[in-house]
């Protein structure tokens, strides 16, 4: 398949009279795909039961004709305004208790069955309509689930569907649940906090303390499985009427829902690529760190992602939306350095992307994202990253196509692990994303091209595997992990909790083959540091170890800091940047896996024919026989 | 007409045994005017109906006959508890949606109809039996608008006046409005939030993510129309039974409110001065500056709210409070340099106010400002202000009358571009009141005495005129500037929207006589900067210029910084303080107005007669051959 | 009295089948003491009066055959969800107006009656079954009042009897209360803030601006009485079916209610200490501070607490709960050092603790506070705070009793002090309590045994007395410190508002023999300090004395800085360390008694036997002729 481009067109922002003369623009610059109709409901729709196609007919027409191929979204991130006065208890509630009002997108619980319902209707709608137009060639449900903190929510219909979701969860006789079950998993005799029935189970807000960890994380679940549950909805509708392959438009770093779980339902998974943003909003770095990279962005955030959907689309992924210039969101907007937009696309190539699609067409003179850039400024002269799409169109037409690549090292990520975290962070801001990024960042830092997998992947092709911070691991994770053949790097945190957030007897890590047990735990201040006697330090969280393993590092004073047996290593704590690159290193070496010292800034990238180099500074870099210019990339065929 | 001192006093706080006594003892220190009623609703209509008068008549005649003339107040910023009971709904509602309660002051709606019509009452009693009394010779409308960020309200009654209002905004045929108007101004296609009725719109808080900002802009824009409104329902009853003059007694660094459309409805505008709460509490600086200038206060942050109430008041302006000691609200609360006191009096009168009154006359020993200082202590005994005090009303015995002068520089101030950058400052804390005050602090370094200017003002007698960041310029503006033979510096963001907060096209500026075009634009980090080659920097804001129009100052990679044509010039960012300085010096000097280099903490004032110098720090300066006494105030006939 | 040891334990968290056997191991490590019941209500009464009393016969009977002492808990802290159901208005509600819900603990308002009556039947059934068992040795009311901000409740029912308990405090005919004697009390005439009728008077939340502080303190007050009203009426309850005696364990650094007002219905105080959590979590320090005592915690923090209960148990009292390892609920949880679990154990003996308690035996593998470490792993192993307790068994079996010592030197700690510098700061984060833990930290520094006393303690056997911030001083204290023989320092803020929270007039202190007001005073910035003449600084608060007192110390530029007469002495600002510790140490010596400079982290504590050091720093410390391990108590014989 060849590597494609496309951008997100809203043609109901724009008079019909332009309409062609964007899609011949398109055409010329390039791209192939344009995705319509994500936030469109109240033209498709104006008031209830009144249809308005027309108009998006001659939009898809018009596309078409042009050559391009319409990516199709369903339009309920952005329920219209009369679905309020239909369901008035659709809005979500805060963790304070306050309806989410309209005004802005995202307005609805993803308990309320009314909306639900109208989702059904007008997706079944659009499907019904445009599942077999030719112009049609891919589908998008929803938006950005889980944008803005959307994914929790803590209203009365959340309410009523989290006691529906226990009693399943807990089943007892007929219908009603066990909830001695329920109390026993909780635990919920510590603080008298038992139940007698399912029907007195709140949501877990608003409690005079931390409410218990047990409860929250059913909580966690609960809200993921319900996002699953709206999406699923709608893809099962699509493909009654199409066969154009579905896809998702995830955000980057939300994870507060199982992404895997949605990845299930979908043909393609994608993302939304903003480095710039992420830098300033998302990322927990020194300042010097972000000024370093603020017209460039984190040199592994984008390939963490583009890693991470790879997996959850089972290989097939695309960027569905691509910065090209400042955002409006974040609390700094620079612009790119020339040549980022490039990079950045390439950079999503190189992981395997099918497709880049940038957003948007056109920058909108009006609303809540009018400080966002596009391709076309507003008055519709080209704005920079036009030049550089146009660049990048003419070097893939000769470039190879999307292949898959077998990396030798993988690591796990799960979004369980990040709620069990969140709930429980022990550290102040200790994050397993956090820590899952780190030891990426290390990795990388190694020349390692990386895949990132799901707990129930196929783990058998891999040399070294990394599990860190998994705090509950089932027992068949456990033997698939053994049964691998790889090297498998776990800790801290591993199967620090059984399946219902309660520490198991026997102690933690409990996996067979690795004679060691976590004896006790502890969080550092930031100032604090333990340091190894090879090098580097544990930060932030801290394990004391027994047992017979063999030790392979020690912290100055003597105590084992590393371990391992069977195929098995346990690390003690988070380390810092220098450990985790040392200690990743030598683990990848004995696994028989080449690591480079790549420069800062300085990424790599591997595809079956090519190999990618991504400089993500603002000098040029010197390394391994070639001069790495400045925010750019160097494609090198293998 | 002379300067005269005065001072605010509230009898009811007081034993009636001590009225003649203070009254004495205030003519003794050379005060002319005595600010009374302010807060006394609850003790002339102490239960509904029920109005008591003679205490009030009493201390009117007590006054009155020490030769002291009242400043007579409106009670209505502190409605009694008993109106709570008549008017359960008259409660402002904040931004989180909960109702702000009784037990301090300002607990009101300004949509509240229930409530205006009581104040329309209590006004016509006290004018009706005031209106003609001898010693009453100025009034004062309720106190401090917008102070507590009581301008905007959330309640019920503010949704339905704001409906209202939006329908006669969006006229539509009979009384309905034309949503179709108001959804296009306002670009709600953008997410779908197209309205079907107006009846529909709701207040523009609590929304998923941010709310429209042309929504929002709307509802500051009705928020400060519905204060206009109130105070002129006060000042037009007064009228109707006094010839005396109205002032109010705005608040300092209040925004949220069109000040200068509150002016049009009063004789004289007052505002009260706070130095050393103001550059704790309201001044974004670093520490060290804030420890240098702890006991002063900023040396510009009162002359340039003296300059913008003398717009304000259309030339007649008063300091209705003066700080003469520590205050209690400040995060902290130092004492004053001796002599403070003296220069913030005469520092006013350099500016050209009437009148200077000190808030208090005794410090209250109860409730919530007992921490605050007067002119006395709680126990009636002289406070250090009360000499200086009485220094300055010597001084003045043979100082010249209050004259107008004419500056040769002027710098636009609008409240609309404040609310404007507050809905979209695009780069985190970048403030319009900042910017155009670092503008101000700029051209006081150059030793300039500067008129602030409101949209429509006459332009025609200045040399140069800045209008930093007005990002709705109206053609009538953009003509009557260019009409003007100022020269006139604009940028950054002059003319970024169009009154409906939508990015025009044409692009900014769309200056006619100026080639300039905003190409794009961005924020910046704190630690980023945009070195220009003539010295200093842009920071914050930055915007990328195309066009024909002349080069005047350029980056140091070579890009167009500033640039001219016509009378226009353009700066294409947020200067600092240095590239401001040396900039607008420039630009002085090649209009023919000289300009000097300030020492630091050394600021000059010229009126009609008369060149003022105050120190504002803690050692003697020596500078234009003369030494300046720290914490002083030099006058100097010219 | 014997030293003892104890646990916490909670039977119905764990199998029946292995209570035996915890049981002969707490016996076998030296515990007297194991405390239960605490939060068991659900398992006492599952259901609304249906009780179920064996498992907890059982449990007793279990731990006295083992030849240990019960200290039988109220469940009070934790009624179960069907408490809910019957009272659904129980629930606290917070300053923002949201109920505070159920889901942890302490989710209960002290002014709903329902809930009172309700706690008094459990309690009875209780005392009624318990109250002459052997082996119930002593009792425990509720756990931890006023944690989790618990003791302000803005509920209805907390509103209806705050008017009820003013009407009570200003008295009128009938039952009517006198609302004028209310409104003068609080100076209600400041902004028109007058009620008509009890009825009409809030709570002090979500005013507009800042509420009345004369308000804010009756509703301390009132919040306060209600606790003692709660505890009281357990108390009774017990003490009419048992002989034993009565403890609270307090929390340390909770303020909100007045603890001395509690401990007169207590037969004994006792507190619960976790050095590290407070260290991170209450204690404000600079970062390198906290780090250098990270795994020690703060080295007067726990002495100041003992030196405080001893006070409120009247001379008896324990450490109910002793941090054993890492706690849960802190910023950062790190790991005490060894030996630290033993230095606190001897620490609190030292300051005359009857009895110190572990929380807890076992650590919990489930719900809120399973990364809280027990002198037992989860998996019953030995944690190593059991060998540390164990070794404090063998060597208090021939130390000597508990003794009572008489300090020459004592601290005045007032409640409703720390609750005036609440409402009224003046300066950001002023606290009374830092200020008088500054006050200690420096007596301690000069190696001093402090006794800390209530306002209405006998004075009589001090040598000196230091009472720095207390914002009301009565006539009787005042006389009664003059009658003490003590060298007594005041200041500041020292009688500096009546009783109702106002200036009083004379101006304060208003001392008599002490020649001196307080003119003015001011709140300084941090970076801002006025330095003395002999060395050290004032800092955060100062004052402007007046008067013929003789002046002792002055500031640089010869101001008025302490002055003394009779027997007092007057300081007119918050010191920093080293002029606190330089003025109290001359103030002693003068009185007799001798002071010696304590190296940092070095402390001692002196009883009627024995002389205590405690090493808190990391390092041996060589002083006083000895050598002083690290994290350890050197006792020595008086």
């Amino acid at each position: 398949m060849k590597r494609t481009l496309g951008t997100c067109y809203y043609p109901e922002h724009w008079s019909r009279e332009i309409w062609e003369v964007d899609a011949r623009r398109m055409a010329e610059a390039g791209l192939t795909w344009v995705r319509i109709g994500e936030f469109a409901w109240s033209r498709i729709e104006p008031s209830r039961g009144a249809y308005s196609f027309d108009w998006l007919d001659d939009a898809i027409s018009v596309l078409g004709e042009a050559g391009l191929k319409v990516v199709l979204s369903t339009p309920t991130a952005t329920p219209p305004r009369w679905m309020l006065d239909r369901h008035p208890e659709m809005l979500a509630v805060d963790v304070d208790g306050r309806a989410r009002k309209f005004g802005s997108r995202r307005h609805y619980c993803f308990s309320h069955e009314g909306y639900k319902a109208e989702c059904a209707q007008i997706v079944a709608k659009l499907a019904e309509r445009y599942g077999r137009n030719p112009s049609v060639a891919a589908w998008q449900t929803d938006n950005e689930y889980g944008c803005h903190d959307t994914t929790l929510s803590y209203s009365d219909m959340a309410r009523h569907a989290f006691r529906g979701w226990l009693r399943a969860q807990y089943p007892g006789q007929g219908n009603d649940g066990d909830i001695e079950a329920l109390n026993k998993a909780w635990g919920n005799i510590f603080w008298s906090m038992e139940y007698n029935d399912f029907d007195q189970i709140d949501l877990p807000n608003l409690t005079v303390t931390e409410p218990n960890p047990s409860h929250v994380l059913d909580f966690r679940r609960f809200s993921s499985a319900q996002v699953v549950a709206f999406n699923k909805l709608q893809a099962d509708i699509i493909r009654a009427y199409s066969d154009a392959p579905i896809a998702h438009n995830y955000m980057g770093r939300i994870t507060d829902f199982d992404h895997f779980a949605i990845g299930d339902d979908l043909d393609i998974a994608s993302w939304d690529s903003y480095p710039l943003g992420f830098l300033e909003d998302r990322i927990e770095a020194a300042p010097s760190y972000k000024r370093a990279y603020a017209r460039q962005g984190d040199p592994d955030f984008q390939a963490f992602h583009h890693d991470l959907y790879r997996a959850v689309g089972k290989g097939r992924w695309w960027v569905m939306e691509q910065q090209p210039g400042p955002v409006n969101w974040a609390p700094y907007n620079p612009e790119p350095l020339p040549g980022m937009v490039r990079l950045w696309t390439w950079e999503a190539f190189a992981h395997g992307a099918e497709a880049v699609c940038y957003f948007r067409w056109r920058q909108a003179p009006m609303a809540q994202e009018q400080m966002h850039a596009g391709l076309l400024r507003p008055d519709s002269v080209a704005a920079p990253a036009l030049a550089e799409a146009e660049q990048v169109y003419r070097e893939i037409a000769d470039a190879p196509e999307v292949t898959s690549y077998q990396s030798p090292v993988a690591l796990i990520f799960d979004y369980e692990a990040d709620w069990a975290w969140a709930i429980q962070p022990h550290g102040l801001g200790a994050s397993y994303f956090d820590l899952v990024f780190d030891t990426y960042r290390a990795l990388r830092a190694l020349g390692l091209s990386v895949d990132i997998l799901r707990q129930n992947a196929d783990f058998t092709t891999y040399k070294v595997i990394l599990a860190p911070g998994l705090m509950h691991m089932s027992d068949a994770l456990k033997g698939a992990l053994r049964a691998s053949g790889a090297t498998v790097v776990l800790g801290p945190r591993s199967g620090a909790r059984d399946s219902s957030m309660r520490i198991p007897v026997p102690l933690p890590p409990a996996v067979p083959g690795l004679d060691v047990l976590v004896s006790r735990v502890e969080s550092l201040r930031p100032d604090m540091q333990i340091p190894l006697k090879s090098g580097g330090t544990i930060t932030r969280y801290h394990e004391v170890l027994e047992g017979d393993a063999e030790v392979i590092e020690e912290t100055d004073d003597g105590q084992p800091a590393i371990v391992s047996g069977d195929c098995f290593i346990y690390v003690s704590g988070w380390l810092d940047a220098a450990a985790m690159k040392r200690v990743f290193g030598t683990v990848c070496e004995r696994a028989g896996i080449d690591v480079v010292n790549m420069p800062d800034g300085l990424r790599r990238r591997q595809t079956g024919h090519e190999m990618f180099w991504f400089n993500y500074s603002t000098a040029p870099i010197d390394a391994f026989g070639t001069t790495f210019q400045a925010a750019s990339v160097t494609r090198e065929m293998l």
